[in-house]
C-alpha cells in the first residue's frame, strides 16, 4: 500500500504556494471572472452535503467547452496540481472534497442540451445537465431519463459515481444508459469513448471503465445517453407486509415471474412511522412496499393485479393501486417524503445516508440484521430500500459534535459493509466510493482485483493529479 | 504506433524453441496427456471458421479449474510464451489464432455449471459451458440466458467478445448480463472482478473492462450471469415491407412507441430469395421482418396487433402472426434458415460473415448503400440484421484461392465499415476485433482512446503475452 512517493502516481502533499500562484495567475488571466478564488466560494465547492469534514480546493473555475478543460487539465498538469471536478455537489462519501489542494472545476456553465436523437432514442448533453433539466427538455418529445438518484444531481455526476435510484430495477444504472462519454485525459488530451452506435464489440470498453471512476481516470466533458419513451400507462401501488421478509419474498416472486415492476421501493416500519409524523399520515407502522408499474393501459392494469395476488400469498395487504397521476402522488407520498421525514426524526442533528447491496436472496437477512444492529447500538435509522436490486440506504441521525457517536456511528457503518460483504454483496450500491468507502475496497476485492485498479489508474492518471484520495492510490 | 522492441510489451516474433521445449516438457509433467501438441489438435484449435490463414499454437492444454490455469499462466509468463483461451473456436475475426506460438488454453473441459441461483436470476458457470448447454439445464428451472449468438459459442468466448445475437434489442448484450468474472491475471494471479450482488459503485469496472477483452488481458475462469424468467407466452411474426427503409422506419416506430419486441430481425430481398431456394419456399421476395413477442398471454396478442398497425401505416403486409410453438418455427424458419442458404447460393466457395452497427435512424441509409456497394461489385452478398440495434451483417460468398477475389471482398469490407463510421457506427457491432478488425480501430477511435486502451494493455499486461496479436499492440 505504502509505496515511496517517487514512485506513486498518488499526490503525498498539497502543491507548493508558488504551483498554487502559477496556475492560479495562469487561469485568472484566461477565464477572468469565471475563475474565482474567494474562501466562501472555494468552501462551498467542499464536501458539503454530509458530515465529512470539508476540504476546500484553492481555486475554482467554470469552463464553457472541452477545449477550456483540456486547457486547465494541461495547465494543472504541468505544476502536477490536482483536478477535481463538480457537479451538484451531491455526492455523499466526500467525492468532492480535495484533501490535496487543487483546482476545481465547476461544470455548472456547461449544461447545455447538444441534441437529441428521437428516432435513435438517445441525446448528448453537457456533464452540467441535472437529470430534471433533461427531463424537462425531454417531455414534450415524449421520452425520458429513468436514472434518478433522490437529488437533482448533474448527469456528470451522475456518471462519475455510477448512480441509479428508483428505477434501476427496470431500466437499469448509469452503467446501462451511458452510450457514449467524451473525456479530458490526465495530460488534457480530448477523447470520446466509443460511436453512438447502440453496441459495439471495437476494443475495450472505455466508456464502462469511465461510469463509475469518480473523477479519478479523466474529467467528463459531454455524454450521450439513451433515453426511453414515456411509457402510455402508469400504474402506482402500495403494500404493507407483516415482516421485511414477505416484502422481500414478494419481490422476489415479482421478478421470477416475469412482472415487469419499473420500482419497487421498501420502507420498514422506522421509515413508515417516520413518515406518519411527518407528513401526518396514519399508515399502518409495518414494512411498506411502494411499486410503480410501467406499460399500456391493459398491460398495467395486469401487472398491478398479479403482484396483488403474490402479495395476498405472502399475508400482504390491503394492496391498494391507482392510475391517475394525482392518485399515484398520495400514494407514493410517504416513499417521496422518506428522506426528509427521516431527518427530521431528530431535528438539527446531522445526518446520513450510507447504502449497500446484496444478492436479492439475501436482502431479507441483511435488512433484518442490521435493524437488530441498529436497536442493540441505540440509533435512530429508517431504512429505504431498492429491493429489485437487492441495495438499501440506512439514513442516520446522530450529533457530528460528539466524537463518541460519531465513532459509534462509524463502528456501526463498518459492521454494515462487513455484514453486506459476507453476503456477497458490495460495500455500495450506488452511491459510490470517495473518500469515506475506501478503506472498505480492501476488504471487497481480492488483492489482485485491487492492484488491477491500481495499475489502471496509475497507467491512466501517472502524475495522480485526478481527484486524488479517493476510490484507490495507485 | 511503431515502438522499439524493448519498449513494447507486444511479443514481436515467437518464442524461442528452447523456451517451446522447457514450457511444454513442463506442462506434459503437470498435465499428462491433456498437454497435447500433434500438428491435427494444433491445427484445429488455430482459426477455422473463417477464410483467415490458420496460424496453430506450439501446443494445447486441458486445464480443470482456476489453479490449474494460474499455473499454466505463471509458466508461460515466465518464458515469455503466448497464451491463448480457446472456447469452441466459433468467433469470426481470427480471435484464437497464435501468430506467435504459444499455449492454447482449451476449456473444453471447464464446461460445469457451478450455481444456479434461481432467486437471485443469476447462475454461476465455466467458461467452456456452452450456451445451448446452459439454457437445457435452465429450461426446468423455468430460466433462461437470452445472448444467442449464431453458433453454439462456450460463455467464455461470449463474454470475450461481448456477443449478443437477436435477443440483444430486448435482454441486452453479454456487456449487460455479466454480473462477475473470475479472471487469472497475466501475472498468473487469480481474482474475482465483483461480487454477486446486482449492482456495485465499489470501483473501477473491472467487469466489463474484461467483457469484450477477446483474452487480451487476462484468461477468464468463472462467470457469473444474469438469467431470465421463461416468459408466459411468446408471439412470432413475419412482415414483408416494400423497402428496407419501410422496414426500418416500422422498427423505429415500434420501440419508440414502447412495444418491447424481444427479436426484430431484418432478411432482405437477396437474403430471402436465398431461403425460398435453400428451404423451397415461396415468401415475397422482398425486405421481411421477423419478429418475436415475449409476454403474458394478453400482452404478447397487445404486441402483435400494435406492431401489425404499425406495418399496415408503412405499407408492410401482410402480417402473420403465431402463438404456437410450431406454428413459430414454420413462420421463423426463413430466419433460421440464413446462413445455410447463403452459404448455398454459391456451393463450393469460402464464406465470410462480417458485421457493423450503426445508429437505428442510420440503418436504412446503411444497407441500402451497402446494397448498391454489393451490386456493383459484383458480389453475391445477401443481408441479415438485428434492426432494434441497427446492427447488420453481409454474408459474403468468394473464392479464397483466387487473390483477386480476396482482394474485392477486402476492399468492400474497408468500404463497409468507413460507411458505418461514416455514419457515427463502429466497425463491428458483436463480432469482435480479432486479427482482421484491428486497423479499423485506428479509424473508429481518437487517438487518445486507443492511447488509452494501449495503456489499459500495457497496464494489465506488460510482457504482451496475453493474445498477442489481437484488438490493440500496446
Amino acid at each position: 500500500m505504502t509505496a515511496p512517493a517517487a514512485q506513486s502516481p498518488e499526490l503525498t502533499r498539497r502543491p507548493s504556494l508558488a504551483a498554487v500562484a502559477s496556475v492560479t495567475e495562469a487561469l485568472a488571466a484566461a477565464f477572468g471572472n469565471r475563475l474565482v478564488t474567494s474562501r466562501a466560494v472555494r468552501e462551498q465547492h467542499a464536501n458539503t452535503v454530509t458530515w465529512i469534514r470539508p476540504q476546500a480546493p484553492d481555486a475554482v473555475v467554470f469552463p464553457h467547452d472541452a477545449e477550456e478543460v483540456a486547457a486547465i487539465v494541461r495547465l494543472c498538469a504541468q505544476h502536477r496540481m490536482p483536478v477535481i471536478a463538480f457537479g451538484a455537489g451531491t455526492s455523499l462519501e466526500g467525492h468532492t472534497n480535495a484533501p490535496h489542494g487543487g483546482v476545481c472545476i465547476d461544470f455548472s456553465q456547461m449544461n447545455a442540451i447538444v441534441a437529441v436523437h428521437a428516432e435513435d432514442l438517445d441525446c448528448v448533453v453537457q456533464p452540467g445537465v441535472t437529470r430534471k433539466q433533461l427531463n424537462e427538455h425531454l417531455r414534450d418529445m415524449g421520452l425520458f431519463f429513468p436514472i434518478d438518484p433522490g437529488a437533482d444531481a448533474t448527469i456528470g455526476g451522475m456518471v462519475s459515481t455510477r448512480a441509479s435510484g428508483t428505477n434501476a430495477v427496470r431500466y437499469g444504472t448509469m452503467k446501462d444508459n451511458v452510450l457514449s462519454l467524451t473525456v479530458v485525459t490526465a495530460t488534457g488530451e480530448v477523447m470520446r469513448t466509443s460511436r453512438r452506435a447502440r453496441k459495439s464489440s471495437a476494443g475495450y470498453d472505455l466508456t464502462r471503465l469511465f461510469v463509475g471512476s469518480e473523477g479519478t481516470l479523466g474529467i467528463i466533458t459531454e455524454v450521450t445517453l439513451r433515453l426511453h419513451g414515456i411509457p402510455e400507462a402508469i400504474s402506482a401501488a402500495v403494500c404493507p407486509f407483516p415482516s421485511v421478509r414477505a416484502a422481500c419474498d414478494a419481490t422476489i416472486l415479482a421478478i421470477q415471474t416475469g412482472i415487469p415492476v419499473a420500482r419497487i421501493e421498501l420502507l420498514d416500519a422506522m421509515q413508515v412511522k417516520a413518515v406518519n409524523a411527518y407528513s401526518k399520515l396514519s399508515l399502518p407502522e409495518t414494512p411498506m412496499l411502494f411499486l410503480e408499474f410501467h406499460g399500456t393501459e391493459e398491460g398495467v392494469k395486469e401487472q398491478a393485479l398479479r403482484f396483488g395476488e403474490i402479495a395476498a400469498d405472502l399475508a400482504g395487504g390491503p394492496f391498494e393501486w391507482e392510475t391517475r397521476a394525482e392518485d399515484r402522488s398520495r400514494l407514493w407520498q410517504a416513499r417521496h417524503d422518506a428522506y426528509w421525514a427521516a431527518v427530521a426524526l431528530q431535528p438539527g442533528r446531522a445526518a446520513l445516508s450510507t447504502d449497500v447491496c446484496v444478492p436479492i436472496s439475501r436482502l431479507a437477512d441483511c435488512v433484518e440484521e442490521t435493524q437488530g444492529d441498529i436497536a442493540a447500538t441505540g440509533l435512530v435509522a429508517p431504512i429505504v430500500g431498492h429491493v429489485g436490486d437487492g441495495n438499501f440506504h440506512v439514513l442516520i441521525s446522530f450529533d457530528a459534535d460528539d466524537p463518541a457517536e460519531v465513532a459509534k456511528v462509524e463502528a456501526f457503518i463498518d459492521r454494515l459493509v462487513d455484514r453486506a460483504l459476507s453476503m456477497d454483496g458490495t460495500c455500495t450500491g450506488e452511491h459510490g466510493v470517495g473518500q469515506k468507502k475506501m478503506k472498505f475496497l480492501e476488504r471487497e476485492h481480492s488483492p489482485a482485483a485491487l492492484a488491477a485498479m491500481r495499475a489502471i489508474k496509475a497507467a491512466l492518471d501517472p502524475d495522480g493529479i485526478m481527484n486524488p484520495g479517493k476510490v484507490v492510490v495507485a
